[in-house]
């Protein structure tokens, strides 16, 4: 059935193969008047093209994207934005005996299983091409959410063994990092590790964290609609993720009550806040004004240098070896898809959220 | 905007306030001919029931189920399945100021910034009671699942610093357990701490794991509607949830490739399986023919005796104390709640992989 | 699959068969704050009851609306509100051979070929009792739309050959009408057609005409989700409709388009408007602030004294009468249906038209 | 919000405006194994080409349609197809002041009450170049209805006052016609019309019909999600329709009970069938296994060469001609959207129906 849709009225299709003819999405539900021109999207297609350091596959692709419709003079008309990126190094190549063979850790076999057979060519729709058309999404909900303040970003916290340092994180460091660490000296450790990795023909995995700051409290549905839940499911979907933690996540299983409750307190101004954020923003799966914080956590790359027992269409086992050069982690080109898939579900609650008072929508429709 | 549905085509939506008349829930979408009654029903709501020890709350409802429609001579119609529990113990009481006040770690503040007042009779439908629905729908999944001999389970596997321990797992003893863990040792451990956060006025977080087997392969699709991502909307969707983990979840950041990936072998009777299972039953966002793992981390109950700083709707910080008796844990009577939300995934997961060939569709309608 | 759903936003779940236990409706995502109580649905509900004078049912039902969620001090909370209409005159009957034949223009044939099976006791799912979910859950979208000054009004306009002349119609005679017609004659003479159909064992067709007014322009989304594509789903999902049409309908096929082109005029007050309507409100699938105007054609009561020859079973046909009264037109007692139907269509498009511009949603969410 | 998408397994988004970059679909959800290529698409896109005869629009487009993803080694593979076709004749032009004026009939000024802003550009996303996007997609789900040998066939019925003759129609002539009609005697006569009504600077409507064979009885689920429900919808979302009828349409509210019925009768092979069809294959909303008959009336073509009165942004009433040469009629290219919005219909009806009984799925599913 289409999986390939996200949101409700603000709504993603996206399309293509690693190999195919390009990676594309539709953004169908932007409201109209937001400006919004191909730059805006190339940055964030930036973050996480290929080729750009020896971390990345070399795979060499430009992914300049094109705006198809949806924008006049300018500015969103609020009907679907259609984007477009080419796919350039599609040349044909020896793909050997892989079209037969179950890679571990791939979704070649649950592909197979599912639909008979699959676009084997690169991993097909299951390759971390295919997450172009979230970034590119994503810029879109960006742009719409910088006109509300808010601002989301994403960044690696670990890396194997290496983590980040919080009371050292410096947000200006992140373009520099190769690793998309916020934090030199962490980064620094971090390559090195990863060189090790490289070494052993091996991968690592990863963790990348995401903040969203200034959304308004009130953004989310009661029961199965919840910001976090449609978080979860945002970050989950991204390939290689195995876990999703909202606030302090797995760690509140540990907590007392009395430990994990935010309680509330008077600032200098003599305005109320949180004095802790350990709900990271949602309570009731509703926004409460604080930042949000969701930590995603990556797997190694599945695809390595070393021999590996595979099976085999014949359902037989083969000791066999993966061609081609591969990223040893995820995470530092997947930043930027968790930021995008936040922004993606902000943006999309964020509309819906306009539907939930009638004294709002007099306002927007005064009765005759 | 609506949210509290849930599923594609196995569809629930449910309904109900802590202090209404009663909760319930419509399932839509069941295939016709699945035998069902209402113990069927019951059956998973005497496991979320409270008052059952005295590690749940006192609140005396016997939370039985009638069936309104959907059934006819034992088995479902294929039309909606209408589940109502009426609230026995909804009688008047005085609520102090809980109206005027947000109490910490509660819906309470979101709710109001949301909707502009709310039900705060006993959370309304941010309550923990919302989640008979839930487990209502369920029982149906699952007595569906059933059908293709696919079974799911859910325990607790943490209470605060007390972990069962996998080597000694024994799940008969489930039903014995005070707080649904199946390890005697473990569980008798963890309703020790509990006594001791009772006595320190106290709440405490746990884990709860729940394993499906006998998931074909092919379930989930791609990109958005993973089976992962789904399950982790699902299971996220429950009150108190802040993480979700598939298979290894968090661990995997610090895995190796060599380490993560599962590579095939050949069984004794020279089938291939994969020799571990770190995926947790899912790659690629869709099931791979061995058991699915997934673990929820639940924040501990925010509902505890001490006084705490509450935010007033008047803007100002009140030092105040909840009244009432509540659940010292949340896990002992969420783990069905895990259970049923990952029946209802996997059984709309499974109706939806109906659809994925050709093949099989013309088995079913063969051209005329 | 689930069918029992309607709206995107506004959303809601009908469920229950004509000889079940009740009838019922969830509807969700009503926005928080609409004063609403039992008697604004029952309103509606007796505008469709049976048993009102003797061109409806024989059956005794009181049809009593209890509202069990979802309203909290008199006004909607913007959670769940459901609806229970129990069931009265549900007792055991013989239904004779009917579970065993397939009653021409019934359902039944259809879904014993769908579903294996069916609850064939009143025509189950398939009967007409099905449309009180869907008139109570049109009260509250109703409700809704008044705090828009947007008025929704159904009447009967032909019953067989009988038509009412537009240019004595009377909505005050609606009430009086047993056949709901707003013309006294017209009504007179459609009451002495049904008459002689009665007297033939015969039944017939008729046509619902439903009129909103003051529907601000802008409702209604680009291309499929088109304010009248909505309408025509609404309608013609309604039991027994064959046809719906849009402002002039079936007669614009014959027009020439300067005499359908809806041309602009200066009115007294020197503001434009459209000099004529014959696009009923709608262009381009937008509301173009003009009266929305929907046509329905009911077919005849297909149950009838006469005998006729049925499909078994077994796969033969027999010469049966089906026992039992029933209304000789659908029509008086379907104009409120069709009333409910356009009412929760515009609430949805009400809703969705407000994430159609961002500095709209400025308004609502004053950037931080 | 978004509207661009229609179907629930069978998914589609179509995107673009009249004088952007291109008109494009992603089609989401067909099963894997379908044989698919550009030319069976580009059969159906040739069948709405604009310059194909003195009738239609002298715009010259080819609407080459490229295949982007979800197509490999020449079978679909259950993963989004994507279609794109470019606009070749955009080229910048003088819309002179259409951009401040609403023209009469046209979707321009809910547009503009909508979004703030419209793409003025020959209707934008408005204009009838977004039915490609329809055929397109149409194209591939007639593909995968040949698959059950299902079939689904449109023609233009009348144009104004000029109907054909159901005795003499012959489907051979279709491809002949320059107005898409089954009767070379009607066709010359409405040809006729059309001439005088271009003598006449006037446009004028018609009436498309569709039929789909070989539909298995089943398809359509109860209440809302009707087959004729979701008929009405696909085919009043198509620009220019005003009315939908199923079967005998509008003419059942003059039938009696016993004229109306489909009683069944034995066949020469001793199989019952329905010894007539004025349900038009749709009983209960779900397919009985006749043919279904689908009628759409469309408006004249908006766009005259007359002067109008026509209202400007400024808010005062103009006299303007509209420039540019238009269609004098819409059927004649709309025949194939409307069996495009047909076949779209039935295919994801097709699939929903399998998941309508146990026993059927557990044929796809035997149990471990």
């Amino acid at each position: 059935m289409a999986g390939s849709t996200f949101g409700t009225v603000f709504k993603i299709m996206t399309w293509g193969e690693s190999h195919g003819k390009g990676i594309g999405v539709v953004v169908d539900g932007c409201p109209a008047g937001v400006a919004l021109c191909e730059a805006d999207i190339q940055e964030y297609l930036n973050r996480r093209r290929p080729g750009q350091n020896r971390y990345t596959t070399a795979r060499m692709e430009s992914d300049e994207v094109e705006i198809l419709s949806g924008v006049f003079e300018g500015r969103t008309t609020g009907t679907p934005i259609s984007l477009l990126v080419r796919n350039q190094d599609q040349r044909s190549r020896d793909y050997g005996n892989i079209s037969e063979l179950y890679r571990p850790g791939h979704a070649d076999y649950p592909y197979d299983a599912k639909f008979g057979f699959r676009d084997y060519r690169g991993g097909g729709r299951s390759s971390g091409r295919e997450t172009i058309g979230r970034v590119a999404a994503g810029a879109v909900a960006g742009k719409l959410l910088r006109e509300f303040r808010i601002t989301v970003r994403a960044y690696v916290s670990a890396i194997g063994p290496v983590t980040v340092d919080r009371s050292r994180m410096d947000f200006s460091y992140l373009s520099e990092s190769p690793v998309c660490m916020p934090d030199a000296e962490a980064s620094a450790r971090a390559v090195a590790y990863l060189e090790e990795c490289m070494r052993a023909q091996d991968s690592c995995g990863g963790v990348v964290e995401c903040i969203a700051k200034h959304v308004p409290a009130g953004l989310g549905e009661p029961v199965f609609e919840k910001l976090d839940a449609n978080l979860a499911k945002a970050v989950m979907s991204v390939g290689a993720v195995k876990a999703v933690e909202i606030g302090d996540g797995t760690r509140v299983c540990e907590y007392r009550g009395s430990e994990n409750n935010d309680c509330y307190v008077t600032d200098e101004t003599g305005a109320p806040r949180k004095a802790t954020n350990h709900s990271g923003g949602i309570l009731g799966g509703i926004s409460d004004g604080s930042p949000i914080f969701v930590r995603a956590s990556f797997k190694p790359t599945p695809s390595i240098a070393q021999p590996q027992s595979m099976l085999g269409r014949d359902g037989k086992c083969h000791e066999e070896t993966i061609r081609g050069r591969h990223d040893p982690i995820i995470v530092a080109r997947a930043a930027v898809v968790v930021e995008a898939m936040t922004a993606l579900t902000l943006a999309d609650h964020l509309l819906l959220a306009a539907t939930s008072r009638v004294e709002n929508l007099r306002r927007l429709f005064p009765p005759a």
